[in-house]
């Protein structure tokens, strides 16, 4: 098997949306992760799902852990209503890092080496001018590879 | 809320099971990775759903990406059969991180910073002898923080 023969089509999400658009797209999908698209249809970013939390969740309590235990339990059940309507670009991170891809033709221990070595359970598969194919969640592969099948229970 | 409020039982796995065997449970629960617990069902570990799935790919292929492009596409598709019975503790790293919990009292959004920091979509919650008491997944977190009924579609 290659990508192209197990990738599926997923919503996607351009720098434009605002973030609560993006998370609720991820939940009602039971998505691990998003794909973010250019105009062309070319991703931009592939972020796993802890990343796209990372994006409702306010600067300083990212980087200060100690600073979101001191707050108010019923504020830590609304932050995200701080969002407002900011969008993904408006959240990313300065320097993102290069989207999680593979060609089509990419055979499925290379997929699964990608995974494992940038942590993304989320890949897009792109073509030759680098549009969007399709992607493959760690779901995805762990079923195409059957490898729930193999040993005892 | 408080951890210890949207925390669910969800199967464990030992360092002696086999890889296989988390590997399934992971796919048959749906689940976004695994907690790994000692015999005193303590969180020994924490682990991702990609770097479950990096405990079954061979060393040498999580090192080179370039070597999964050359290999045989057959053999692509049954890599994991290498894996034969080898443990979950035999496929460790050997400088494993400490695993990701929480106290039953962390407010959620302490689960969420830990969760975009350490990149890991599954929190262990533990009580004071560090016990394991459940665990959060970042779906249910984002399903508790009704993120999705935010703004409009």
């Amino acid at each position: 098997m290659q990508a192209r023969d197990i990738a599926v089509s997923l919503p996607t999400v351009t720098t434009r949306d605002s973030v609560a658009k993006a998370v609720r797209i991820m939940v009602i999908g039971r998505l691990p992760g998003l794909i973010i698209v250019d105009d062309l249809s070319r991703p931009r970013l592939v972020l796993p799902g802890t990343q796209v939390l990372r994006l409702a969740v306010p600067g300083s309590y990212q980087e200060d852990p100690a600073l979101a235990r001191t707050i108010d339990e019923a504020y830590a059940d609304q932050f995200w209503l701080d969002l407002g309507n900011r969008t993904v670009g408006d959240c990313l991170p300065r320097d993102p890092a290069r989207p999680v891809t593979v060609p089509t033709g990419a055979n499925l221990l290379e997929v699964a080496a990608l995974m494992a070595r940038t942590r993304s359970p989320i890949v897009a598969v792109v073509d030759r001018d680098a549009s969007l194919v399709g992607a493959i969640t760690l779901e995805r592969l762990l079923t195409s590879l059957a490898v729930f099948g193999l040993g005892e229970p």
